[in-house]
């Protein structure tokens, strides 16, 4: 397809291409889509902004890239909570000018990702202007019958488990990551997970944010901090270390497992994505990197953060 | 307050004015929020993007006046299902420069109108860039016992009753119309309702939107349609039907209702706003206007659309 439609032939085009499920028995077409719990249930909701110029460039990244990414980190914040994502729905903000082409791509990447995990791309709002690309996604998703894990409930004692490698995100993985989906429910179904948290502000700031909502404090290991190629790789006078920190956009989970279920985990684990045990919760005041001879110092890196 | 936040400052003064309930036990500081269904349940989810520049201009609009919009608009689609909303997320894009006050301002404007209509803001995600502001906020909702209503169902025969009154809404109602909600909960309770929309495009479209999921057609009848006083006042050369057919953003809702349960809904009626039959569902090929004398002309008005 080629030249420029309105509105409502994108979303024709998006809804010949969509699908239903029984959880999902109205989608695309109407003024609100539904999303079926046939039993009583915990409904999760997830909402993050992607902007172009802010989170992405396009070039290099394909639209492609841009709305598999916008659905990918919604579904990392499903895993967060150790729940099911179900259905999004989209909002979408298209530069004028850029064709079809642009949106159908965009499209393509988010499709390609939801039938990966099992999601309904239920609705959205598609809207044009003669600006930079805005793409708004919101997952729903279910907690499973152990619950939601939240951030708080880390106890004194429980070691820090995390999923993956850090560091260095933005040379690739912050659009070609897979979200823990699967992870974060083996994790929980194996064990009583007492904090749950994805990383995307960086490693150092959301082991903050477990440690802040639980009202205690954390030690990392600088040795156990699994350092991804990409952080080894970076040739900017910071060290592979400090990168893993607090570059952020690695989307691995953290843990916070009392030390027997995490014992456990660590022994039985089956994915391909390592799973390493960091550091442990302490008590409160505390928020500490240790190095190889046990020394403590501040642990440092605040992650990126938005200011205006 | 004034001076600039950065983002974690902004969320964290705006959990604090957040309220949680039974239907929603986790709201903002965690990865997703948790909106509980008790039981077996239809969960609605619609979502609307709002935009500086396309869907507003601020000033005239002030930030509060733009907050309350974009609840608004989701409101007025879960009405349009004839729901119940429950709860809403919030993704912004905030322009750099204009302090903290606007954030508060665009803030307070979401929530006083959720705390009217007793929706909890549930979370959110908070960004800032040098473009014009951009607001998606999401609503969830639930059906009542009697499910959703759709907007294919319309029969032949069918009355289409309207809400309020119809054009203008440019100069002042597409900031501070009070979406249908508990209008949509009353003709749901009282009838079956056949079909159900809320005019955002144009009368004259949603209605065809209607028409066309419905596979009927429709006749609406010109000395019907309820004028407000703004398509009465516009002084543009096109005539107050004209406006009140194709102007958009009435936010009013249309219904097919088989004639007897029409009948007695307008007899009834005990809403200040009124409730009036402004035509009926024919079979499909006809999409008419029908003047005083009984004579059909094709139905103007497509209503508005993005092009890009």
């Amino acid at each position: 397809m080629s030249g420029n439609r309105d509105e409502f032939a994108l979303i024709e085009w998006i809804r010949r291409r969509a699908r239903i499920s029984d959880r999902v028995p109205l989608g695309i077409g109407d003024d609100a889509a539904v999303v079926h719990f046939p039993r009583r249930a915990d409904c999760l909701v997830a909402v993050d902004v992607l902007m172009e110029g802010v989170h992405f460039r396009s070039p290099p990244a394909t639209p492609r890239d841009v709305g598999r990414k916008a659905l990918a980190v919604n579904l990392s914040d499903i895993a967060a909570m150790a729940g099911r994502p179900l259905a999004a729905v989209v909002g979408v903000v298209l530069p004028r000018g850029r064709g079809d082409g642009f949106a159908e791509e965009l499209h393509e990447g988010l499709r390609l990702l939801a039938e990966e995990f099992h999601v309904v791309l239920a609705g959205g709002d598609t809207n044009a202007w003669d600006g930079p690309l805005v793409l708004s996604v919101t997952v729903l998703g279910e907690t499973t019958e152990r619950g939601p894990v939240t951030r708080r409930g880390a106890q004194v004692g429980d070691w820090i488990l995390a999923t993956g490698t850090f560091g260095g995100s933005l040379a690739g993985k912050h659009l070609t990551f897979r979200p823990r989906v699967e992870e974060a429910l083996e994790l929980h179904a194996l064990a009583r997970l007492h904090a749950l948290i994805d990383v995307s502000d960086g490693l150092a700031a959301d082991v903050r944010h477990i440690a802040e909502e639980s009202g205690v404090g954390v030690v990392l290991d600088a040795q156990a901090i699994p350092l991804s190629d990409a952080a080894r790789e970076c040739r900017d006078g910071r060290s592979p270390l400090e990168h893993a920190l607090s570059d952020g956009e690695d989307f691995e989970l953290l843990a916070a497992v009392a030390p027997e279920d995490a014992a456990r985990l660590l022994a039985e684990w089956r994915f391909e994505t390592p799973l390493t045990r960091i550091g442990e919760i302490v008590p409160a005041g505390t928020w500490a990197l240790r190095d190889a001879a046990g020394g403590l110092a501040p642990l440092p890196g605040t992650g990126w953060r938005h200011t205006w």
